[in-house]
């Protein structure tokens, strides 16, 4: 194996792929990049098992690429990354000198990193499945940023700890859920299909992070693992087991109470309260009454806030409502809208969170039970 | 007490004067600020009996500071500015309402935060000691800078965890040392003075990041304290027991190699090998011929790198030797010079650098035995 490349293109891919490589895994070899050759380009590889990341660098203009010698090795990837990075060249060159021992170097600088042969790293099905659909970058992104945080941090219920996407004909339906709040986002699909599998919220969010361009997406799916393609890209995860509940049910649509907020203002208030904690737990309570809408916190050990802010608009009574106000904000954030409007049942039930200009989201809050 | 301030005034001082509040001392008042107002400013205080900082904001345009009422409160100092950053005005209401609770408000939020009575801090002596002098911000800062990084970062030897100070008539000597390497910073005063004192490097870091104007800093110890008097700041710091060592016998006067490097350049080279570790230790070998200049780092795991450099000059002969890429790179950094010079007596002998623009900062570095 021996070639050399641009700096910049062969460090943006391995840092891309990277990510997938575990310093944790009980196979050694899954902390490495699996680097392989062809006259047609090179394709990076690395997994933790959970996810997989390959990504393929075409010889061109761009790449710089010059393939002397085909070949594969698999390099530690946070030492490979380091070497690349440091090196003192635009122009890398890559080759491996004896057995997996690979010679990095640049113009005056070079490494020599110890490597595991090609061959040794374990391989991965990568087959494309059947069902196969494609999604604007921003559509994706959006479909992430408004569920994923809903997510179960805790590992009790691992089902939790994925957002569930639910197809049913044209109709794609999101949902993360804590067991405490919740998150749904719908979307409209080009075509008809019918799945239903729940994705683990932490790959999601290495996927947002990949997507930075308005191309679409494409996804391919089956009852084992998901693929997205972005670009010459692939990343590939694995699917979470168990059956996620139907939440529909769980959402109200009839309500007494309509708060509806500026966003920024609303978010405002409620941080200045945040660290007014009990145990680690911040609650917010919220009093309302025709004309006056009220937020306090309270801490045993620190202290108390209060603050009189103005809604755009109030509908409903006299209510008193208790609330995480992390998942308050968390929830406000996820529109990116400026105004908010806030839905309440009664006291002791749960609320829903809507932007009045897109149906799209809803995002579900359980009140906090308090004795005053 | 009740006063208005400004809160961008209040917040300064109140971070500034934070850092001495501890949240880990066994007496749960040292984790707060005392706050005294009469009807001449406010004094803020903070204590980990380790290092205090004193503020006073007096009453002035700048600090719009009107007080209604004179009194002292002592208030958790997170939770005090955090409560004073997030209020949603310019100006600042501050009053004790009921014994020690606190009630700061803005404009529509407001905050009752738990106090303790002023009279429950514990004494402080902030006495001014006889011995007198003063620096530029710009001096107290370079020394700082130029040897805090070489006190241990090991309680094993406490005198070595701090700068040694030593006055002898106008010549002061700022030494530290880790007992691996040596920086000493040589500056002369103004008058004649005699002390010999040790302050934590913990603390003189504490004042360097306060001092960021170019006024002169006052200087006042005694063998109990040292004070730092920057503008209407005043910070104490205690000074560390027991007697620092001689070290100028250490310090080679007589040298068979010269190398001047250019600092950048040779900084990115050694920094290109640096996560080449054996067990979380970077060594770098140095080996020069008449003619070339060679580095080279090797891990048993990960592998080797080797890189020719072009020195600006070098005189002597063939030397092969070995040092912490750490201590070399943290060395050459402490000159902010774009040329330093590296003397070398023999390859198992301390060597070190110097920048031949100015002969105040002596950096020393004890080679590492190897065995190839």
């Amino acid at each position: 194996m021996k070639f050399s490349i641009s700096k910049s293109v062969f460090l943006k891919s391995l840092t891309s792929v990277g990510r997938a490589s575990s310093n944790h895994s009980p196979l050694p070899i899954l902390s490495g990049i699996k680097v392989t050759v062809d006259h047609q380009g090179i394709t990076l590889l690395a997994s933790n098992t959970n996810i997989t990341i390959q990504e393929i660098i075409d010889v061109s203009e761009a790449s710089q690429l010059s393939v002397a010698e085909t070949g594969s090795v698999v390099l530690e990837s946070r030492y490979l990354i380091e070497a690349v990075r440091k090196l003192d060249s635009t122009l890398v060159n890559v080759e491996i000198i004896d057995g997996a021992l690979t010679r990095i170097s640049g113009n005056n600088a070079e490494y020599e990193i110890n490597g595991i042969k090609g061959d040794q790293f374990p391989a991965i099905d990568l087959t494309k499945p059947d069902i196969f659909f494609t999604l604007s970058a921003y559509k994706l992104k959006e479909i992430i940023k408004q569920t994923a945080f809903a997510c179960s941090q805790s590992e009790d219920r691992p089902i939790f700890t994925g957002v569930n996407f639910r197809a049913d004909q044209k109709t794609l339906e999101c949902v993360a859920t804590d067991s405490y709040r919740l998150a749904k986002k719908t979307i409209e699909l080009d075509n008809p299909l019918t799945f239903n599998i729940t994705v683990p919220a932490t790959n999601l969010n290495e996927v947002e992070k990949t997507i930075d361009d308005n191309n679409d997406v494409g996804i391919a799916l089956s009852t084992k693992y998901i693929q997205f393609y972005v670009g010459k890209t692939l990343i590939q995860s694995r699917l979470l087991d168990g059956m996620f509940p139907d939440v529909n049910r769980l959402i109200p649509t009839d309500f007494a109470y309509e708060l509806s907020v500026d966003t920024t203002d609303f978010i405002a208030a409620l941080d200045r309260s945040s660290f007014l904690k009990n145990d680690g737990y911040w609650t917010v309570r919220l009093e309302t009454s025709s004309e006056l809408i009220t937020i306090r916190s309270r801490s045993q050990e620190i202290g108390s806030s209060h603050e009189v802010i103005s809604p755009i608009d109030y509908k409903g009574g006299s209510l008193k409502i208790t609330f995480s106000g992390r998942y308050m904000i968390e929830a406000l954030r996820s529109f990116r809208a400026d105004v908010v409007k806030i839905l309440f049942v009664a006291e002791m039930q749960a609320f829903i969170l809507v932007n009045p200009n897109d149906e799209s989201v809803v995002q579900l809050v359980l009140p906090v039970r308090t004795f005053d």
